[in-house]
């Protein structure tokens, strides 16, 4: 099933939370109007407003507040990823040239501190105490576990579980705000509140372990950026934890870290793609996609709830 | 008058205030916790969380509300200068390597973001929407006047207008959350918000005049990093500007914007201290100063409102 069906309950209200963010750029400053125009132009799944939004939906759903909840959400990934591209002095995302490479990083930190900024304004409009700081503890976690990233850039000793905990602070918390802020603020019992938080922690977890296998199966063309970035910027993912697994003492990866040879990055790509690990991977994500699911029975039976579940299937078959 | 006599009425809630920032850094992730209780130490004025505490004290002092204000706008404030000082290149700030120099830019970035966060989780426990969101309007100003600020550095084509908008949004919007949430918390009459917004718009403005005239007239021992930096960063402040306009054509700003010889800025800090520049800059400081005040008398007659009129003098006598 497509994006497209999967939104279908909440397609038109989508659109609205698009036509919010573009309406940022219209600012009366120029310069500063064109570049954001060019920033909020990169169009990305809308995964985190739309999970907001569905999840809105499950109760009482009205869009005062969930509008700008959605908007806030994106707006807030927007800003990791601009600041994030700065920290990986990346060129390239979504087939873009990034704002660091085409403005220099100093226009990168404050462009993503007004994103911040402005992600901040929507979600006060929620007038929610309990969502908004759900918000701020979000970033919290997401800069903290960015700065342990980096801390551990080029480090050989990473196992599956710091990877898990790793991922869950980079994608996990923000999918968890997300639909932790569309049921509060949709009036879901706590119990819904706790299953909704449970299915973006697992959701996003998968999400991100199946961004990071295609990083080593994909094309440039597709990514939006070169094949391997990860692991040529010292971040330790899924499959080469795995591949490292598979020999500790002598890999292509340690090479690499020791090296920094390309030849040795390029032979651990290939290694990954003619081994079982990407079957593996996928089998894992998998498993946080059930987990993910597990409890959703016990929500109501509408549109939102089947959405959830589609959602989880879409996930895990990307890229296969 | 010494600022610590100054703060006398507010003496033991902003050493409440110092010491929740310190417990910030009492987290379990040793790194992180060594990084921010770096960054802690750095002690400032503390003219921010004062500010916001004095004004709260005007009518209804709950500190419930005010002290998580106050811890906010002065987390504000330290996370904006981590990432000032990234994009500035500083190598010092109050004496001190900056977290740039330190351990570079990346992690420069993450802090700040990770600081904003701790701001945005204590603006919210406000709980007051109208605060909440003001903080995140003043986040966005000061950081599309900091873009403005890094879009015109070397450039000579500016005036004493564009330089007071630029500090009114670089300080004067930050002093003015200060005193804002400081009345809206204190549940003073919106006619008193009124004032204290203008008060503290142009203190800042002022403070801001004082710390542009400092950078010319001052020590590297004082000022905690080399004379002269603003202009050195490309960065027109007011006594610059006041040596452009006496002669236009022919001056060593110009002539050090189109060359980057050291020799022209030292020319032009040498003239700055030997005219009556010095002297007219503290006039025009002495003016916001005034603007600041005139409408003091109207709030109740209080050891706050004294606080105001000292530190409007405390701000003016800086370096004099």
């Amino acid at each position: 099933m497509e994006l497209k069906q999967i939104y279908a309950p909440i397609k038109e209200d989508l659109n609205k939370v698009k036509d919010t963010i573009k309406s940022i750029s219209r600012i009366d400053y120029k310069w500063l109007s064109e570049q954001l125009s060019y920033i909020i132009s990169e169009t990305g799944k809308g995964m985190r407003p739309a999970l907001t939004l569905l999840t809105g939906k499950l109760y009482h759903y009205d869009l005062t507040y969930l509008l700008p909840m959605a908007v806030s959400v994106e707006l807030m990934h927007t800003a990791t990823l601009v600041h994030d591209d700065a920290i990986d002095k990346a060129f390239t995302r979504r087939g873009q040239a990034t704002i660091n490479s085409k403005w220099g990083d100093e226009i990168a930190i404050l462009m993503g501190d007004f994103l911040f900024a402005k992600a901040g304004e929507f979600v006060s409009d929620t007038q929610n105490p309990r969502v908004i700081k759900l918000f701020s503890q979000t970033l919290g976690i997401i800069s903290s576990g960015e700065i342990g990233q980096f801390r551990l850039a080029y480090n050989i000793n990473q196992n599956r579980e710091s990877y898990f905990r790793r991922i869950y602070r980079k994608t996990g918390s923000l999918f968890s705000l997300a639909t932790q802020s569309g049921a509060i603020l949709g009036k879901a019992p706590e119990k819904s509140v706790a299953i909704m938080k449970e299915y973006a922690d697992n959701l996003g977890i998968a999400f991100q372990i199946v961004d990071d296998i295609l990083d080593f199966t994909s094309t440039a063309e597709i990514l939006g950026k070169p094949v391997g970035s990860d692991l040529i910027q010292g971040t330790l993912t899924l499959p080469a934890i795995l591949l490292i697994e598979r020999n500790p003492e002598k890999n292509p990866v340690k090479r690499f870290f020791e090296t920094s040879d390309k030849a040795d990055a390029a032979e651990a790509i290939d290694n990954v793609r003619n081994t079982e690990i990407i079957k593996e991977c996928y089998e894992i994500a998998g498993e946080y996609c059930d987990k993910a699911c597990r409890n959703l029975n016990m929500l109501p039976q509408n549109a939102s709830r089947k959405a959830f579940y589609d959602l989880a299937d879409f996930v895990i078959k990307q890229g296969t």
